[in-house]
């Protein structure tokens, strides 16, 4: 089988996840916790290399503020949970700014936790504008944009999986995703099932990979 | 109906088209023109302010030679067909390169072609490196990356239609795409008809618009 080497993962749903319960929509978020650890699993079990997740964004936090401590706390309690594992674990986002969990901070720099294995990554606070402009402050002559960007160590993926239904990237690595297949899995990320991965996996393994030529 | 601003085509398949009809790979690419024209039609019929479609790229050019010339026709008879239109028409792409065909040279600067009317670009010899590294050279202190990149007079994207099945950017537009809805249509693109773009805008109107809050 053809296996994605890195996989990015949109865990979009939580608030109308929440809202369907009958809850109010902040209420969504912490129930995205252990989705995001058991599809960590079922990538490290199917020999994935690197797994992105999109925590929230600098756009997010101009929600309603009960929301946004809540995704915050989902984030910190999903880097706390996956650190338990096997991985070489990386946050990326901007720690410049009041929004980004100081709690965190120790993670900016890639920790191998425990016997380390698969590069797991989380973005928090990110922007993908703040990613891009740091292309502005290069001095180096290459051609190799990946290298340039905040998120030059997030390498490319090949298969970027989003759940909740909406067909868009919404400012999801721009760089890493330019060649990424995307599959969309209808179902809100807290009723995560292991079909909806392995249906991506089978759905990826049908494509040809181009890389743009 | 909420029609998008500003629509992107990605006209995927024609080397799948040719090949099913028995012919050589580089039969298909003039089978494209036609239905470039007729989808400019509903799009201008329908009230839509901008088109913007991805022509070839560079990394298409490494195709074999009989392939990138019938592509870079295709694409020189498209500008010539649609610069027939009520249009205001931009090739955008590297100038600076072999690949770029000279007769295309003038749209570069856009033309407002007989009335003026939808604005219309086309990708000619693009490279999202080369769109983005134009950033490097930026001076500028402003927050607005979409006006120092290469691409810059082409605006944000509402939706994306492509044809052939793939579900993935290739590599176009990578600011532009960043908040767009992104909506695949499984036929060929020489095997266009309207109902997959009256499909496409259905699609959309149910589509909620956030970029990305």
């Amino acid at each position: 089988m053809k296996i994605p080497k890195h996989i990015g993962i949109i865990p979009d749903g939580n608030r109308r996840w929440a809202e369907g319960k009958g809850l109010s929509k902040d209420k969504g978020y912490e129930q995205g916790v252990d989705p995001g650890l058991e599809v960590f699993k079922l990538c490290e079990k199917a020999g994935v290399e690197e797994v992105t997740y999109y925590g929230f964004t600098v756009d997010n936090t101009k929600r309603p503020m009960e929301q946004r401590l809540a995704f915050t706390q989902a984030c910190i309690d999903a880097v706390k949970t996956i650190s338990k594992e096997n991985v070489d674990l990386l946050v990326v986002g901007n720690t410049k700014s009041p929004m980004f969990p100081e709690e965190l901070l120790p993670y900016t720099k890639r920790q191998t936790c425990n016997k380390g294995g698969v590069k797991v990554n989380i973005l928090v606070n990110y922007n993908w504008k703040w990613d891009l402009y740091e292309l502005k402050g290069s001095k180096s002559s290459s051609n190799n944009i990946n290298n340039e960007i905040q998120s030059s160590e997030i390498s490319r993926m090949d298969l970027i999986i989003r759940w909740g239904g909406r067909r868009r990237l919404s400012g999801f690595l721009p760089v890493q995703s330019v060649y990424s297949d995307f599959y969309v899995v209808d179902e809100l990320w807290p009723d995560f099932r292991s079909e909806h991965f392995y249906d991506a996996l089978n759905w990826y393994e049908e494509q040809d990979v181009t890389l743009g030529g």
